[in-house]
């Protein structure tokens, strides 16, 4: 088969084999944001040389506004539950490239089980790729990017979600706001030292994340910093307060999913609150899609 | 003399009798951020058919960047204190409406009790329009804005500072984040129900700030609110977590400085935590120029 992980800014392409291993992969340059309906198209021209007959897809693509739209499955969901909610879709007449195949696409996740309600669509496919190494018993799970998904994983079923927007507020403040007026175009250099100072201010008492912002002005114009290190700085502060309200009364482990960048950023943050650590690569979605397929009968 | 209150995107100029009440009072249209270094001609232009010859200046006029970089004074420090931290300025070639004039700029004001820091340029001249009014005693002060100040005067003095981002990135949120896309153009009517739901949002325990932010988004897709609630929301939220920190531990009262709207807003937020409220009008800054000139031995 062939799993799609198509999100907003990303189109990856896997060919698997009979067991799920990845034979090839590839990247699109089309997010499911960018390609103005044209998904067919762009769909048939990334895959159009590979003969698999089976298409499963996951992301953005199945989102309202996306190619089709696929209901959100409510936690608590196994594998059984999310391929449940899995729909078909015929694209036959978009690209002669898709003629003679089945496509398919994964269904997002809700939690309602607080006032707010919290969703995710992606990232449930990732985990999909991963319960059967976790085993029974609960995990929980960190997802870092520009909406980091905190997930609880109980005897194989997702149980429960919650989202922090820390990776699109760090791009916002950087690109809009006071404190990136000081700071270098470009993304600096990673400094440690930087970084460290905004976790230990997340950590301090009383202070909130509205007022620890403004720390990163102040550092500027108190020369605690220099301009390049400010990045830093702010990316240690949101972190930090991402952290201090995921891990309110828990110890850990915790299982980290996603680019090894971020994935290293918060390993270091969450040792740095003596909480355990796993790293798991970004690429399990095409594991995940491959369990899902096989979940609901069609690999 | 004349109060000259120039923020970076306001210029308000107060003519002002022997006892500091207000005669007159005028509006330029250059902020200090947009008028290119052309201060003596701009400010020249607005009061050149005032003859008062003594000008006090105070706003981020006074800032790094601005006409005359005025050295913060530290925290605690009194009227005298900040009086002794005023600058001259020569203005007599830029403009001939300035000759023969005296002019004068207030200093801002830097707390450096946590490691972080904080400063405000602006506000401290409101408040230097209030003290005599608030008497001996502890008292705290809240100014709301693009960045609220939460200041602590003790027995007449300006005793420490924090600031919050929050009016910031509220604008931000709005502006350029995905909270915003659900939302009409334009600042919609208030919302008191939907600003409410925000406040109530900031005092659940473990969701964190990060966190209730993407509650906007999910407020959205999930249809809790009509998308033109969606800002009062924002707004309750924001606010709610502003409160949060800054009242840990603390009981009230609370003396709100600020343009009517803000004020309305922090507090209705304030009663609805049980605390009290004291209104005060923005217009103090003039009041307190003349409060510093006169403790500078000018008026």
């Amino acid at each position: 088969m062939i799993a799609i992980d198509w999100g907003g800014s990303s189109l990856r392409a896997y060919r698997l084999d009979s067991e799920g291993g990845v034979l090839e992969r590839r990247r699109g340059n089309e997010g499911a944001l960018a390609c103005n309906g044209r998904f067919g198209r762009v769909l048939g021209a990334l895959i159009g040389d590979w003969d698999d007959p089976l298409v499963v897809m996951a992301g953005m693509v199945g989102a309202r506004g996306g190619w089709i739209e696929v209901p959100y499955v409510q936690c608590p969901a196994d594998l059984g539950a999310l391929a449940a909610g899995m729909l078909r879709l015929d694209a036959s007449r978009e690209s002669p490239a898709l003629a003679k195949r089945t496509l398919w696409c994964v269904p997002g996740m809700a939690d309602r089980s607080m006032p707010a309600g919290d969703v995710m669509r992606g990232e449930e496919t990732q985990i999909a790729g991963l319960v059967d190494l976790l085993g029974k018993g609960a995990h929980t799970l960190c997802l870092p990017g520009t909406h980091s998904k905190w997930v609880q994983v109980r005897d194989g079923a997702i149980a429960h979600l919650s989202t922090a927007m820390t990776g699109e507020l760090y791009a916002l403040l950087r690109s809009h706001s006071i404190l990136g007026r000081g700071m270098p175009e470009g993304e600096p250099a990673f400094d440690t030292g930087a970084f460290d100072a905004g976790l230990a201010c997340s950590r301090d008492p009383g202070g909130g994340l509205l007022h620890d912002l403004f720390g990163v002005r102040t550092a500027l114009l108190f020369g605690r910093f220099q301009p390049q290190a400010l990045a830093s700085y702010l990316s240690g502060m949101l972190v930090g307060h991402e952290l201090q309200a995921a891990l309110a009364g828990f110890a850990g482990p915790v299982h980290l999913v996603g680019s090894e960048t971020l994935v290293e950023r918060y390993a270091h943050a969450l040792q740095e609150r003596g909480v355990g650590v796993h790293r798991h690569p970004e690429e399990l979605a095409a594991t995940g899609m491959f369990r899902l397929a096989r979940a609901r009968g069609l690999a």
